[in-house]
């Protein structure tokens, strides 16, 4: 047993679907999701640097494409659940870090063994590359409930996404969120127009609840 | 917000695939699950009745047909999460049932109250009705592995959930379990010629174990 | 041969699409189907019951369980040529019926045939769990249709259906139809402001249409 | 309403899906069967060109290319169905006939209601041209049936539709036929090494039934 | 090595979506979509026929059929990839041409190689055979635009694919396209009303620009 | 227009399935293939750097995830196109590379220009990240072809791209490529054991015609 586990196991994260048992016209893998936050991570990335912030890119590269590995073991357990305790958040994020670590213990070798403890660790830190993994994630969230809505799609949950991931993002201080709520933004509202829901509305409620 | 919600909301468990992440010729919803147990108890609860047996029909239909409902809240956490440990199984369980309590709080009239809150409540207690929906719900887990494993699936997660599912099965003591064991099981083996899998050795050794 | 056949052959109900030919955003299996007419009569029997009638909970059991499993032999046939001639409905009625017969003769234990005789029956009579089913099935195709108008489908065959099975269930006397008109369908109504169509418009349409 | 009602129709044969409710490691359209049906037929009718037989193509371009279009109609009945009785028969041929009248009075240019009754009738008769019909119509269940057990799918239904289309081709007498079974035949099971089910010996019993 | 491959390999075209990377409501293969060309044709070839053109309707069938063959070969090539530069545009197509070409010589016996040759040559010369493939071709374009458009599909794509083939169509000299213009246009665009793009501006602007 | 632009066109690559035409049991698109190359990369070059080599990771970070972006503009062209002259390949990667400039043009803001064109720019050069790319893109097919096989697949295809992937991978001169023909490719090749193929073979085949 040995990198052949790992590699052959990056497959099953084509086949869980991010936000199981909502009607989506279209669905998403946490594989593609997560090739989606690399690419979103670079940019923003790119941004900081050219504000003059020194990047790791080294672990950017890391905890980006590697965070939602976890999901192999416990599977997309739906948000609510996650966020029902400070306790029971714990325990689960005890869970996946202890099946990571048996995974990497038993299929590992040992010289790549720290390795693979420092990339498969909890990502999110306080560095300016765990915000922009943050920030990268949550824009991912974004970005799919609002191609649900331009579509037409009349779930609410996509509606509470799309505010819950636009307001977590604007807290963050980073450059790169400044330049997003800046540029980027306006654009995607921009092209909202022919929504059947009111983007633009919804869109300023969320950023001025969170002043 | 009343019953409409409930119904509508039974769609959401055609989006929710079990098992989520392996490789399956065949994807099955917990609603396509949820009615092929509630076919197998019929028939077991028939065979419990043939043996003098009396079955609570009315309990019987509700604790089948709901047994999955609450999965639409806290989605199909992978069963290994389930059983790291007790008291993180205490936990979920009790969300799923802080969840359920607040949906019924919140959308059923107050004069059906009680009769939700007794279908969703969980099923499987030690009851004759409870035992039957729990033989029915591993015997949905035995089609599913040996239905991969005679089409040439070769992940070894189907060859697991079979012989765990036949364990559990042969340990309850039921009239429709010796009668699954000595009548069903061998026409399901017979059929297991052509397999990769030598299936009537997995399933000797599942049962021998048990003893 | 024997109750491994049937139950195997359930999975078949999992691969027949209801109303084959038409666009849809979201497609419905017979076993999903068959699970959520299963639990919309749990619910009318319950009101039924709460207004005094007196539900035989085993006899709705079989009967709504197991009401399209007839399908397997003959495929999901389209509803106009069901209703072409009387003459053509009763030959495709006993073809079933001789083919479940069959099925029963060679699959099922001797001492099980008359339990599979009786669950295999035609369920929709004019005894109140019979009703009860004929409103259950009635009620999905109500829900399939709306939801498909709600998500913008402009196929007119899902304003047919809708305004058909209304007009079906409207017709029947039972206290379940009643609360269903007074308290589900409203609920039902209030949602559909975005929609293309204006189902409020419709649903007054149909009903009046009845009376 | 008129010719366009028809060209959209079309679309709805690509959601037919034919022999439902069977596993499948892949899925045919109508649509799709209609094309190969469509092209099998044009190599049958030139190797009769060149055994010189005179091949009337225009008729076979519209018999085969609209052989299957009565299915928008009357959907794909299980072929047990079709063939339970003659009477049954003729009395789902007279529905799917009256069906197609029915829409060609209604939405086709009364000009060119001739030429669109000649088109949609039954095309397999006796002449060349429905012969050839009936052989690539059948052909493509040999095909398909074959393709499955290829790939390892132990669904019986497969060999039996393999056994059933083969015996009917190498009943007509047509060039086309012998040429079939010199020729292409014996390539197609040169390719069946490696199948669970010895095709050979399959296909030896098959055809010599019919002798 | 002959036939057998060449009908084995149609099935390929039911795998090969066309127009990939761009969301659809609905996903159209190539296998699909060459059969409603060939019906398409068929009744534009009637409408030429009742005009008093003669038809060699061997010739439409042969080219109509096969008209994206090729494909197997070189794939679902972009269509501005196509139309970059002639050189690229000629040295595609010799590529196409020099596939078929060695697929004919390696599994085609020598005598059927002619009919073969002349078969999967490119169809859409000047002949009045090969200007009914072009239209053919183009109208699905317009249906498979329309339809999505119908439906709520925002993306740009669909109103340039809707166009564009409608121009290329209006500009082919053939009583076919008279009538489609004056009698099926209109009634696809009076089913266009609750469409959220303005089906009946965007088609004026498309025929009036090609004036 | 701008970054938004960017990162809504992400989304399209996770609808352009690789390889399209051949039968697979799992397709898989061209978003999670960049995930996966980006995730074999990562160890790929933790091998190399714990030989001593030193890493780029911000460049190995940009040429790995967007390695395959031109494909949103050109398609998934098949393989054996690709290769037919090398005028066509250099003409298809100048189109490419032409429509990359013009959407970076276009779309993206003049002071993140220079950012984007270097990393859109084709990124297999002679540096150790650019080999390292070249052996995470076979690498990927290696997995693809290796787990259609695993499962049965019969389709030569795969053979074909197993082989010709795993000699360009044996050929590049890399520590990581010695770890993976030591130590990967030895644990891959013993879980092949049931494969109706004899992948040892196959792969000692192909290993020993490169020497």
């Amino acid at each position: 047993m040995g990198i052949h586990t790992y590699f052959q196991s990056l497959n099953d994260l084509e086949r869980i679907i991010r936000c199981p048992g909502k009607f989506k016209f279209e669905e998403h893998s946490v594989a593609a999701h997560s090739w989606k936050v690399v690419q979103y991570a670079k940019t923003l990335a790119d941004i900081e640097e050219r504000n003059g912030v020194i990047i790791d890119w080294k672990k950017l590269y890391e905890i980006t494409s590697s965070h939602d590995y976890g999901e192999i073991f416990i599977g997309d357990i739906k948000t609510p659940v996650k966020h029902y305790s400070l306790q029971l958040r714990g325990m689960l994020q005890q869970v996946e870090e202890g099946m990571i670590a048996h995974f990497i213990d038993e299929h590992i070798p040992v010289e790549l063994q720290p390795i693979f403890r420092r990339q498969l660790r909890e990502g999110k830190d306080q560095s300016v590359e765990g915000l922009i993994l943050e920030v990268a994630d949550k824009l991912d969230q974004v970005y799919e409930a609002f191609t649900e809505l331009k579509r037409g799609n009349t779930e609410r949950e996509f509606v509470t996404m799309y505010v819950e991931a636009l307001r977590k993002i604007s807290k963050i201080k980073l450059h790169c969120v400044t330049y997003f709520l800046d540029h980027i933004l306006p654009e995607l509202i921009s092209e909202s127009e022919n929504c059947p829901v009111d983007i633009r509305q919804i869109t300023v409620d969320a950023l001025s609840a969170t002043a």
